[in-house]
C-alpha cells in the first residue's frame, strides 16, 4: 500500500524483504540492466542487507518497527542515506515499550500506571534462571500493589497480542515469566485498566515537527487481533474525539523524524484517554483512510518522509468501517480451507462501498493478516448493515474452518480458490449470495440512529407516532425517547449536546403548551431542530404552536404544522436528502406516490361522484 | 490503474506493451524463473506478440482499442485463452468510427447525423490520388447537404482530436482530406453539432450482459483533449442526468463481450443527447471514479472480465472533478520544461480533497498525459474552489512553457524536477505557495450554490437579506433572486424540480400575507424549503405564519418566525452541517460567539446597570 502511494508520485521504492515476491515488490518492478529486480533479499533485521539498502537510496523508512535500530543509526552516521524516517532513536524508543512509557509519561501524556519488572536492563542478566526468579518476585511484588489481575509485557518484539500474558494471582507470576522469555527478556507490568473502548488515532509528522492527527476511531479486537475498526468514532460524551486526536498529536510531537505513526488509546468509564502504544509507521488502525480519507495514511508517510506538503486527513465519507481477513487454514496446500479463508472478500464483492484488498503473502495460516476491506456509506447505519453481511459470513465460515464442515456454495464463486484469473473465468456467472441483503437498517431505536424523535411527555406519544412510522417506511435509522425541558432538564442538555458526537443529525421534538423543548435542544446543538407543536385542551394548539415558531435571532427551530409529525418525518428525511442521494431519490417517488394516489381520488370521482363520500 | 485494482484482488496480470519500464510494468513485477520480468516486451498491434500473451493468459483484455483485433478473434477460435473481453467484433467495430455509428444507428440510439465519405470500402480503392479526389468531391457535395462546418473525421485510429477536421466550406475539403490520410484512410463526415456541454458516462457491462452506469459527468475539452471532468453532471433540466445513464446503458448493451466502456455524448441546447464516440475501455472521463466511486472503473473493469459481481457505481462523496496534467516539455532532456509541466501535481499537494496520479511515462512532450488529479469535496463550489488553484497555476506554467520564462519558486519543490525522492528528500521544509488558499465560495449568486434565497416580491428583500449576510457570514455559496408563486408560476415549477440537479440543498422561501411561495416550492421539490412568514401591513404577520406552517401531511416547510429570515440562514446551515463537519464546526463556534457576546451584556450590567440602556 505504500509502493502504491509512492508510485502516484513517481517516487520510486528500493525493498529490503525476504524473496521475490513479498507483498510490496509484487508491485513494484525496479529491473536493473540485467533485467532482474533490484530489491534486496533479506531480512530487515540483518544489518550487511541494511546497510546494502542504504547505499542504495536516498531515503529509508521502515513499515515493521522490529528492525535493527543500531544499524539505522550507524547508516546515518556514516552518511550513506540523506534521512532515515522516523529517526533511529525515536524506533529505538518505541522498540522497548517500557522506555516508549517512560519517554512519554516524561512528556505528561496519559497512561495506566506502570512499573518494569525485575531486572530493568537485561544485557546486564548474565544468569538467566536468577534473572527468571528475580522477575516473578517483582511480578508478586507488583501484584500486590497495583492489585490482580495484572497486565505483564515484554518490552520488545511485542505484537498482535504476542508477548502480553494476564496476571490473574500471584500464583500465576512464575508461569507468566515463563511465557514471555523465561528469564531472557526484559518485562515491564501495567495496572489493570478495565477500558470501555479502544480508540486508534493516525497522525502525520513532517520533519519539521507539524502533526496532522486523523480522526479518532474506535478499534475492536478479538484475541488481541485487531478485528475491526469504525470511523470516525462516536461516543456520547462529545468531547472526546478531539481530546483523543490532540492527545495523539502532542505524543507523535514528541518523537524525532518523520512519518505516519498510529497512536492507541484506552477510553476509560470515567472518559479519560490512556495511550496504550504508539507504532512508528503506517497502522492496521488506519487502513481505512485509503479510500475514506482525503490522503491515505501511505501517501501521508510517502510525503512526510520526502518533506513534501502533508495531505489533509480530513474523512471524504461520512461514515467508513475496516475489517481484516485473516488466515483460517492451519495448510496453505488445503484449497477448502483457503476458500474458507477468502470467504469475506468473496462475499464483500457483493456489498456496496466495498473495497477488497488482498495482499498476495503467500500462505493464510491461521490468525495471519492476509488483506482487509474498506467499508464506506452514507451513515454508520449503512457501513454497519454492510459490515454485517460480510461478518456473518466469516463467522460461518471460521466456523467451519474450526469444525471442518465444508463450505456451501454461497460462499464461494464457482472454482476461485484463490480469487485468481484462471479460476474465476470458467464461470460466467456469478454465484455469490446475490438474494442476501444488509438487513434493514431501520428499527424501533436503531443503534446508530440519524434521527432523534423526542418528546416532553408520553402523552405526546400518539402524536409522534405517525413521524417514527415514516422514519421506519423510508429506512431511516432512528431513536425515540422522552426528553422533558421541564421536568429532566440535564437530560436534556446532555441528550442536546451530545448529538452530533453520537452521529444525529436531525431531531424532532415535539412539545405542546408553553412548548419549550425544541428551542431550548435548539440551544444545545449544532444540528437542525425540527418542533412539532403539540395541540393541548386549550387554545388549539396555537399556544405550542407559537411558543416553538417565534424563536429570537441565533436560534432557528423548523417548525411544521400542528400536530403533524408525519410533515416533521419527511422533513428530517429531506435534511438527509440534502446530502445523500439515495433519500432524495426515495422522497421523489413518495411525492410521485402521493400525486398517484390524488389521482386515483379523482379518477373515482369523476366517475361516482353522488356516493363518494358513503363508500369513502 | 488496471493493475492496481487487479492486485488488490490478487489477480495476477501479464502485459503486453514496449519495453520493461511501460508504465503498467513499473508497477507489477512479474517474476519467471531467471528472476526475469515474464511481461511481454512488444507492440499491442503485433500479430506474434498478443498470440504469444494469449498462450499465456486465461483472459485478454484491452487498455487501448487501437490493436489487432483479427488475431484477439484468432486467439480465441483458436482457443488459447478462454475469453477476450470486451469481444474482437465489439473492438473491431468500435475501432472504426464509422461502423460505430452505423451500428448505434441500428439501435435506434441517438446520433448527430452522419454519412460516409468518398469510396466506402477503402480496401478496394488501389489508387490512393482517385480515392482522394473522390473524396474531396463527395466531401463538397455533403457539405452541400450538411452545410458547414463540416466535421469531416478519420473512420480509425483517431483519437484526442486527432483524425478529425473542421471543414468550414467547399474550398477546404481538399485540405481536410489531405490532412486526414490523403486518400490512404476511409473517412466519414458529421453535420455540425452546435453542442452546448459535453458529457460522458462510464458504463460497466458483465459478459451475461447485465449493465451499470456510473454517474453522468461534464467534461471540458481544449484543443480536443480533455482538460476537466466534473461529478455528477449539473442541469437546469433535471432529467439530463438519468437520460444520459440510460442512453450510455442501452448503447453499451448492444456490444459484445465484458468490461467498462466509455459513452461520450453532445448535450444540445433542445436538451437532446446524441453519442459522439465510445471507448470499448477503461477512458479518461471515469477517472474521478478511483477516489469519488464505490467502486473504480478500473476495478469494474477487472470484476467484469472475470465474471466477478459488479460493484457499486454510486458516488461515495458529493462532488467530484479531474485534471489532466499534460506535458508541457518540447525536450524531455529540459529540466525547467519537464518542471513546468509538474506544476499542477506539484500545488496540488497542498490543496486538500486532491490526489495526484503521475504515471510514470518516460517522457513528458507537449500534450502528452502524463498523470491526472482528482479532486474531491463537499459541495460542487469547495471543489471547484480548490481546482481554480491548481488551474491557476497551470496557466501559469502553460504561459511560461509557451514564452520561455523561468518558473518562480512558489510553484516548484526545492529541487524536485521529477518529484523523486533523491530530490525532494534534501528539501526539509516546502516552499510550495503556502500562503495562496482557494478563493472564498460564498459571493452574491454563486455558480455553484448550495442553498437558494427567493422571495414573492423585491418588498421582502431588505427581510430576506439578512438570510445572505448570514450565509455570507458561513462561506455558504448561495443564489437570491424573485421566485412569485402567484404572478410567476412557471418559473416557480422549473426552481423547485431544477433544484437537486442543479447542486442546491436547501431552499429559504420568504413570503407574506397569503404567503404560498414556500409551500408551493417544498410541493414541487424533494429538498428541505424553509419559510420565512414576512410581516405584511395587516395581522402582524399571522396571516403568514399559518400559511406557512399549516402545510398538510406529505409536504413539510420548516417554518421560522415571522420576519426572521436570520434564523431561516441559520437553519439552512445546520442543514449543511447535518452531513459536513466543517459547517457543524462553524455553527458550534457560531453559537460560542453568541453566547459570549451575552456573557460581555451581563458583565456590563452589572457594572453599569444605571445607565445601560442610554449607553447602548
Amino acid at each position: 500500500m505504500f509502493v502504491e502511494a509512492a508510485a502516484r508520485l513517481n517516487v520510486q521504492v528500493k525493498l529490503l524483504d525476504v524473496g521475490d515476491t513479498a507483498p510490496a515488490k509484487q508491485i513494484n518492478y525496479l529491473p536493473g540492466p540485467d533485467g532482474k529486480s533490484q530489491h534486496i533479499d533479506g531480512s530487515f533485521a540483518d544489518p550487511e542487507k541494511i546497510r546494502q539498502l542504504a547505499s542504495q537510496v536516498d531515503v529509508l523508512t521502515i513499515e515493521i518497527e522490529h528492525v535493527d535500530a543500531t544499524q539505522l543509526q550507524k547508516v546515518l552516521d556514516d552518511k550513506l542515506v540523506d534521512a532515515v524516517h522516523p529517526l533511529p532513536s525515536t524506533i529505538a524508543l518505541i522498540q522497548d515499550k517500557y522506555l516508549q512509557k517512560v519517554h512519554l509519561a516524561s512528556k505528561g501524556l496519559p497512561l495506566a500506571e506502570y512499573v518494569a519488572v525485575g531486572p530493568v536492563d537485561m544485557s546486564k542478566a548474565t544468569d538467566a534462571a536468577q534473572a527468571r526468579s528475580a522477575q516473578v518476585e517483582s511480578v508478586a511484588k507488583i501484584g500486590a500493589e497495583f492489585g490482580f489481575p495484572l497486565m505483564l509485557k515484554s518490552r520488545t518484539q511485542a505484537y498482535d497480542g504476542k508477548g502480553n500474558y494476564v496476571v490473574r494471582s500471584a500464583d500465576e507470576a512464575a508461569a507468566a515469566v515463563a511465557a514471555l522469555g523465561d528469564g531472557k527478556r526484559g518485562l515491564y507490568a501495567e495496572k489493570w485498566a478495565p477500558f470501555e473502548r479502544e480508540v486508534a488515532v493516525m497522525v502525520v509528522r513532517s520533519a519539521t515537527g507539524e502533526v496532522r492527527a486523523y480522526p479518532a476511531v474506535e478499534t475492536v479486537h478479538k484475541n488481541s487481533i485487531c478485528h475491526t475498526v469504525f470511523a470516525p468514532l462516536r461516543t456520547a460524551d462529545p468531547g472526546v474525539e478531539a481530546r483523543a486526536r490532540k492527545i495523539a498529536e502532542q505524543a507523535v510531537a514528541t518523537f524525532g523524524g518523520a512519518g505516519v505513526f498510529g497512536v492507541e488509546m484506552f477510553l476509560m468509564p470515567n472518559g479519560e484517554l490512556l495511550i496504550n502504544e504508539i507504532a512508528p509507521r503506517p497502522h492496521n488502525s488506519g487502513h481505512y483512510t485509503i479510500e475514506a480519507a482525503d490522503t491515505s495514511q501511505y501517501e501521508n508517510h510517502v510525503r512526510a518522509i520526502l518533506g513534501l506538503p502533508l495531505g489533509s486527513t480530513a474523512l471524504k465519507v461520512p461514515s467508513a468501517a475496516m475489517i481484516n481477513i485473516l488466515g483460517l487454514a492451519d495448510s496453505d496446500k488445503d484449497n477448502e480451507a483457503v476458500a474458507k479463508t477468502l470467504v469475506p472478500a468473496v462475499v464483500s464483492l457483493d456489498v456496496p462501498g466495498t473495497t477488497c484488498h488482498l495482499y498476495g503473502k503467500a500462505g493464510c495460516r491461521k490468525g495471519r493478516k492476509i488483506g482487509h476491506i474498506t467499508i464506506v456509506g452514507q451513515s454508520d447505519a449503512q457501513v454497519r448493515s454492510r459490515l454485517h453481511v460480510i461478518e456473518e459470513a466469516l463467522d460461518k465460515a471460521t466456523e467451519l474452518a474450526e469444525k471442518g464442515g465444508r463450505l456451501p456454495s454461497e460462499l464461494t464463486l464457482p472454482g476461485v480458490v484463490a480469487l485468481n484469473a484462471s479460476s474465476a473465468a470458467s464461470s460466467s456467472t456469478s454465484q455469490t449470495q446475490k438474494g442476501s441483503s444488509p438487513k434493514s437498517a431501520a428499527d424501533f431505536s436503531h443503534p446508530q440512529p440519524l434521527v432523534g424523535i423526542i418528546m416532553g411527555s408520553d402523552s405526546d406519544l400518539p402524536v409522534m407516532m405517525a413521524a417514527a412510522e415514516i422514519l421506519k417506511k423510508f429506512d431511516v435509522p432512528f431513536e425515540l425517547t422522552i426528553v422533558s425541558a421541564h421536568r429532566t432538564p440535564d437530560r436534556m442538555r446532555t441528550y442536546a449536546r451530545s448529538a452530533p458526537a453520537r452521529g444525529l443529525r436531525a431531531i424532532i421534538a415535539g412539545a405542546g403548551g408553553a412548548a419549550h423543548l425544541p428551542g431550548m435542544v435548539a440551544a444545545q446543538t449544532a444540528l437542525p431542530v425540527i418542533g412539532v407543536p403539540v395541540k393541548g385542551s386549550t387554545l388549539d394548539g396555537v399556544d405550542s404552536l407559537h411558543s416553538i415558531v417565534q424563536m429570537p435571532r441565533g436560534i432557528p427551530v423548523a417548525t411544521v404544522a400542528i400536530n403533524n409529525s408525519t410533515n416533521a418525518a419527511l422533513l428530517a428525511i429531506r435534511i438527509l436528502a440534502a446530502a445523500d442521494p439515495t433519500y432524495l431519490d426515495k422522497m421523489q417517488r413518495y411525492m410521485e406516490e402521493m400525486e398517484n394516489e390524488v389521482n386515483g381520488k379523482i379518477e373515482r370521482l369523476a366517475h361516482d361522484a353522488w356516493d363518494y363520500t358513503l363508500k369513502k
